[in-house]
């Protein structure tokens, strides 16, 4: 069972007070996956994001070189750290495939329990989708940053 | 005087009722730049987003070469749209420069302003969020994509 400390300790649930993480406790699904299993897959429809309780993952996207398409790591993500924030707000498809690099356990939030918590209490889905959008920010600056550096 | 039904076509405003437009026009500063001017000037702290109503600006991020640094322009934009997304949300320094192509008339909404409307009106300022992670998201995709296309 997922601790409320830990949901409070990770950026996305920054800010909230204990009532609200209470509130958001029973919308998670627990899931685990064993190690080379996609969590998730570049393309498809998908609008859960995850948050990793244990183990790690490769963020993998697929690209075009010279020899044909190849698998490109973009990031190794551990305990603490989520994927999907994108698609959790945007419901476009995922844009790289997730792989449990060992065996993971996460929980995951649908768009649909984001919409409960925005029915239920609006200053929590506030302050939620703000601690995305700084998250999806703080990721587009280092692309820019990266792009920068290589024009 | 800007319109409402100007700001009401902006992805940024998008779903906001005609009363909650209401209220941000007068929350908006209008603003004048020559041709030639910097608008925002990277890396200088500056929590402003600007909105374009007349004309064009250049989008320059300075990068090392091995000639030494230079200006490499990332994007030109135009009338309805918009600059400065990151900054309002994460009060961040510039990530980049915005220069004016030609004169240009913008209405800017500060980070003190957007609190005035989290006050008031809760609803109002969840959408306008929300609409600001799904741009900052779209560009986070073009980029991972145009990563993605050269690794």
């Amino acid at each position: 069972m997922v601790q409320g400390t830990f949901l409070q300790s990770h950026a996305l649930f920054g800010g909230l007070s204990n009532e609200a993480i209470d509130g958001i406790l029973p919308l998670l699904a627990e899931e685990s996956f064993p190690a080379g299993t996609n969590i998730v897959n570049e393309g498809e429809s998908d609008d859960r994001l995850y948050l990793i309780c244990k183990g790690s993952v490769e963020v993998i996207k697929s690209v075009d070189t010279p020899g044909g398409r190849r698998d490109h790591s973009l990031a190794v993500l551990g305990v603490g750290e989520a994927f999907g924030e994108m698609e959790l707000i945007d419901m476009q498809p995922r844009s790289a495939t997730v792989r449990a690099l060992e065996n993971v356990s996460a929980v995951s939030l649908s768009n649909a329990n984001l919409f409960e918590i925005y029915e239920s209490n609006l200053e929590t889905f506030t302050l939620i989708i703000l601690n995305i959008a700084r998250e999806i920010s703080r990721r587009l600056r280092t692309m820019d940053a990266l792009a920068g550096s290589s024009p």
